[in-house]
């Protein structure tokens, strides 16, 4: 039996692959992939390996997981190394759980080999450090959906519990997939209590050659026009190209510090 | 004048270098790298090379944080490329911004190549996803300091607002620098009303050959000996090791939704 490889494909630069992955997308015979996954990367596959894009196959017709899952645990029956890649980091939304699982339960040896994952990349490409000291202590990394979208795609995950205004001013919040509708987005982050005047910056196709990289606000956000997928927002007082101002700036409001949350001491 | 290229070392393993980091490593003459870097990464350095352990000089001595931002900027003044080397990824928790922004000030140009992250290296080790979407729909980042550590090794950071009890069940708590007292943290946890028996998995040296996990509940961990640092810990329902449990499990409390925070509709 041979051994299944959860790797992360990074945002897109091929040169952001770990050194490991690197290694074994060179050797690959064969290799399941994800649609995030960048057309750059997959030009590493060579030319020789099976490779099976499990993200759309005849035209726009879905592979379930459980599909997916059932490829993995068969194919390594009959080679010494699987490989299954996926955009960014396998282990942040990129539903490497039901794939463990599958494997644990076929006593299939795996192994994950982490990547850059999307919030890193963009951060990186908009030269912004997401936990500033002066700014911010914490990262909240989640995702976007609206309710329909998350009902169509994906029935058994947990209600999605955008709680943004537990969000405190300290935090940067990375929204993954934040969709098209970034007056929605907006709206809510408003609605959630964020200041008008909190930066975002909307990261599209990090790290590759078609990056765009838009400036704005909360409030700004509602007129951004739609970036090209994958994209991110990354909102909070780091998210300022001019980051010499961070410490000095006064911001004219804070998100609310709800009495029911204690502080711990 | 040069470029300054603010590199992540990743969490330890030099193969979870990036291509494009391992490839300026090989290059570099001129390298400043701070304590969190792991031996075997550092040992990739060319030994013509000169190197600045910023982390510590002369015993116990740190240098400034302003200091390092001025070694940067002169050496930038005489070298085609000066190597910033950072344990994990530089923008999350390694203190880029003050350097960045001091690069910006000087007009010295400068690139952040991503690292993999503490988070991701050590989901990786345990072998679990920290978005696992049956059970969690974001991750917090956060680190675990006492007052005083705070007051002492950094000034100028913004009061820490460790506010757990805004955690909710669907969330995946990361705690880097979970410090020595694993008593207090299993404490404030309770405190902040996350259940005894919520599954936490403590890191210490992911990916390196000295790696150690300990599977363990927020009750448990007050019993758990400190592990060696770099150390961080996977706090919620993913960090279990019966992973195929995740779904079934009947969680016997769930953290509080306090009233005083709207969910967004």
């Amino acid at each position: 039996m041979g051994k299944v490889y959860l790797i992360g494909a990074g945002p897109g630069d091929p040169e952001l692959l770990t050194v490991k992955a690197a290694r074994l997308l060179e050797r690959a015979t064969i290799l399941l992939h994800d649609s995030l996954v960048s057309r750059e990367v997959l030009q590493l596959i060579p030319r020789h390996a099976e490779v099976i894009d499990v993200g759309k196959r005849c035209g726009q017709k879905l592979l379930t997981q459980d599909e997916i899952n059932a490829l993995l645990v068969s194919y390594a029956a009959n080679h010494e190394a699987v490989i299954r890649l996926k955009g960014g980091d396998p282990v942040v939304f990129g539903r490497a759980g039901e794939e463990i699982e599958a494997l644990r339960r076929a006593n299939v040896p795996f192994e994950i080999v982490p990547g850059i994952t999307a919030a890193l990349g963009a951060a990186a490409a908009a030269g912004i450090s997401l936990t500033d000291r002066r700014v911010a202590s914490q990262i909240v990394i989640t995702t976007y959906s609206r309710g329909s979208d998350v009902a169509a795609t994906d029935p058994f995950a947990v209600t999605p519990q955008l709680d943004w205004a537990a969000i405190s001013s300290s935090t940067t919040l990375v929204l993954y997939m934040p969709g098209a509708d970034y007056a929605e987005v907006s709206r809510r982050l408003r609605k959630a209590g964020q200041p008008e005047d909190l930066p975002c910056v909307i990261v599209s196709t990090a790290t590759t050659r078609n990056q765009q990289i838009r400036w704005t606000t909360v409030a700004g956000l509602a007129n951004e026009a739609k970036l090209p997928a994958p994209a991110l927002l990354i909102v909070g007082r780091v998210a300022t190209h001019e980051i010499q101002e961070i410490a000095a700036t006064n911001w004219r409001s804070e998100s609310p510090e709800p009495k029911a949350h204690p502080m711990i001491s």
